[in-house]
């Protein structure tokens, strides 16, 4: 028999045909007909001049990449700046910039439930980001999942813990349906227990609360010295990475223990350049906040009156539910060939196994564009959904 | 008693501070007087001006972020040629890249020990990057840890397991003392138990191997159908990211099935661009690999002429031991006010726990100031080094 250790693969790779469930990658053209209703790029930054030119200079000015770990030689003034404005314009003490918004989350559910001699409890939503999910199962505390978006449940697994630590993690927005997280409740839950609390802002950072100071600043959590927060650089900013908010006292444990700020090399400076131009734009003109909030609900209100199976957004994203992967593939096929770039979302990426297109809100979206996406859409239903 | 469930974060740190094992980011400014023998830009290639423009074009042409997850709208042509050059150059059939060196190791473990129905047994070198460490506690299949570069330990680790699928893992070449892995024996022992062998080439691509086509070229084992390799586009090729190298369909089944793959951003334009022609310059200049190494030898044969312990570099890193933590962060203070940047790792980045320099090797470094650099280590080593 030959040596192929990974033949397995193979086999893994049929059944997953058989089940619809394989995944293509299409690389794009930098410049596309398609009307993109699927990208992160909540508040149309990544393409924006300033932006773009911000980042071009800090890949000149500072080199390519960051050069290593961000505690060797891998931090510049730029990081600096960068973390400086992110933390005041959320209005935290201090952040901590990595090079994606998973490894943030990586660091921020380890480093957070390490308390000498005792890791303590993790409470994590049972929709929450595979990231987070993925920072539980590297964590050493006990990770009870609860309920989605039930702060009654989060109550009783804290109270059935006894006295050790506990931190309980939520994404505030949940990437897939686009709902919004309790989170006044959950931090009066923590806050009774005595529990820590990590938000997961990635879709709400740019999107929520005062000029897009994001859903935790709206809840009233900013600066709360019980609340830590993770934003991405990727989705409103428009660029690469992640960042961690908290007390300054948390943020340098972070930069003392969590491994994937150690052992990482630091953000590149094309992408810390370009997400502090975006950051300084959205300061400048917040309205793009409140727009493509707009945007979601007139996506939503047409799909609805259309008929389909939809959610009212909380943030930039509105679900579509399909009947079957298969489905849910040939319908966002279909509205690619007409024009319209949707997401497709299909297990294991969804948390109650069901197929739908996904379509973002975004702020620079003209009227007559979200007319024709709708519209788009709506004719390319497959019976059923 | 006011709310503060981070209050052990405090203590955590005065603990730390006593031991001597506190971190301190230093933001550097974008030009340095400072000789920099600390970071991992080998080739000397992250400010070269090729390299800048192209990142900086890349921004401009593609935008400051790729907009969303690879498989929604994250994948550019871009992406496609540098996976294309990456996979061409190293010899592999097709490779994938990441938004760093961390998440592909990651995605490369779990991904691999995924057969269905059976995780199978992972066997992991005790001085592995914590990016693998990780991988492994990330995965479902049991690890066995076995002792540092022991090929009869894997061998008996492997008879151990049954008739399971098996993994092997290790780096190339470990970062904190630059020694190389016995590839080609891991390599034998692997094909002997139908085991695959999954190599983190990180420090070695760019550096070992004809033209720096990396160390798994070297050892004979590029295009092995049981070898899968990692990269990261962060040290030899001055940006940022990594990618997985392999067999086609083992990549086709990290697109399908990795998590740090399909939940997280694409890599930056700026970055793929960025990585993309520091390559072709390597393909140019193939000269930049042996030169890197003729360096390292070099800064070995003066520190250990000076006495100092040092250890013979197999790539281009080259280690100083320090005599405790505290020796270690004011030896490095001394070098950095006498104007040499050299690496100081301590606790929990080294793997015996003995506190060290680390010099790296850059194939852009004059011979006058590889004089100056072991000069200023020797005359600031402490007593006992």
């Amino acid at each position: 028999m030959p040596y192929d250790p990974f033949a397995w693969t193979a086999s893994a790779q049929r059944r997953r045909a058989d089940a619809g469930l394989r995944r293509t990658l299409r690389p794009r053209a930098a410049r596309s007909a398609l009307l993109d209703l699927a990208g992160n790029d909540y508040l149309g930054l990544s393409r924006h001049p300033r932006v773009t030119a911000a980042a071009a200079r800090a890949a000149r000015t500072w080199g390519a990449g960051s050069g290593g770990s961000r505690l060797v030689t891998g931090s510049t003034r730029l990081h600096a700046r960068l973390e400086a404005e992110l933390a005041a314009f959320c209005g935290f003490e201090a952040a901590l910039v990595f090079s994606s918004g998973y490894t943030a989350n990586l660091a921020a559910v380890t480093a957070l439930t390490a308390p000498p001699g005792d890791p303590g409890l993790l409470v994590s939503d049972a929709g929450n980001h595979a990231s987070l999910i993925d920072g539980c199962r590297l964590s050493r505390a006990a990770t009870t999942v609860t309920p989605h978006n039930d702060p009654e449940a989060v109550r009783k697994a804290l109270r059935a813990r006894g006295t050790g630590p506990a931190l309980v993690v939520s994404d505030s927005v949940f990437s897939v349906d686009g709902e919004a997280a309790p989170l006044a409740a959950l931090a009066e839950v923590c806050r009774a227990a005595g529990a820590g609390l990590l938000i997961d802002d990635a879709h709400g950072f740019g999107v929520l609360g005062d000029g897009g100071r994001g859903a935790p600043h709206a809840a009233g959590l900013a600066g709360d010295p019980g609340t830590v927060v993770t934003v991405t650089l990727s989705k409103a900013l428009g660029s690469q990475g992640g960042a961690v908010l908290g007390p300054a006292r948390v943020i340098d444990h972070l930069v003392d223990t969590a491994r994937t700020f150690i052992f990482d090399t630091g953000l590149a400076p094309a992408a810390a350049g370009g997400a502090l131009a975006a950051l300084r734009l959205l300061r400048r003109e917040p309205a793009r906040a409140a727009r493509v909030r707009a945007v979601a609900a007139g996506l939503y209100t047409r799909l609805a009156a259309a008929g389909l199976s939809t959610a009212r957004p909380d943030a930039a994203v509105v679900p579509v539910r399909a009947p079957s992967p298969r489905a849910a593939v040939r319908w966002a096929a279909d509205c690619r060939a007409a024009g319209v770039q949707v997401g497709c979302f299909r297990p294991p990426s969804v948390p109650d196994g069901v197929s739908r297109l996904r379509l973002t809100a975004r702020a620079d979206l003209p009227e007559a564009e979200l007319e024709r996406a709708v519209g788009t859409v709506v004719a390319h239903a497959p019976a059923g959904g």
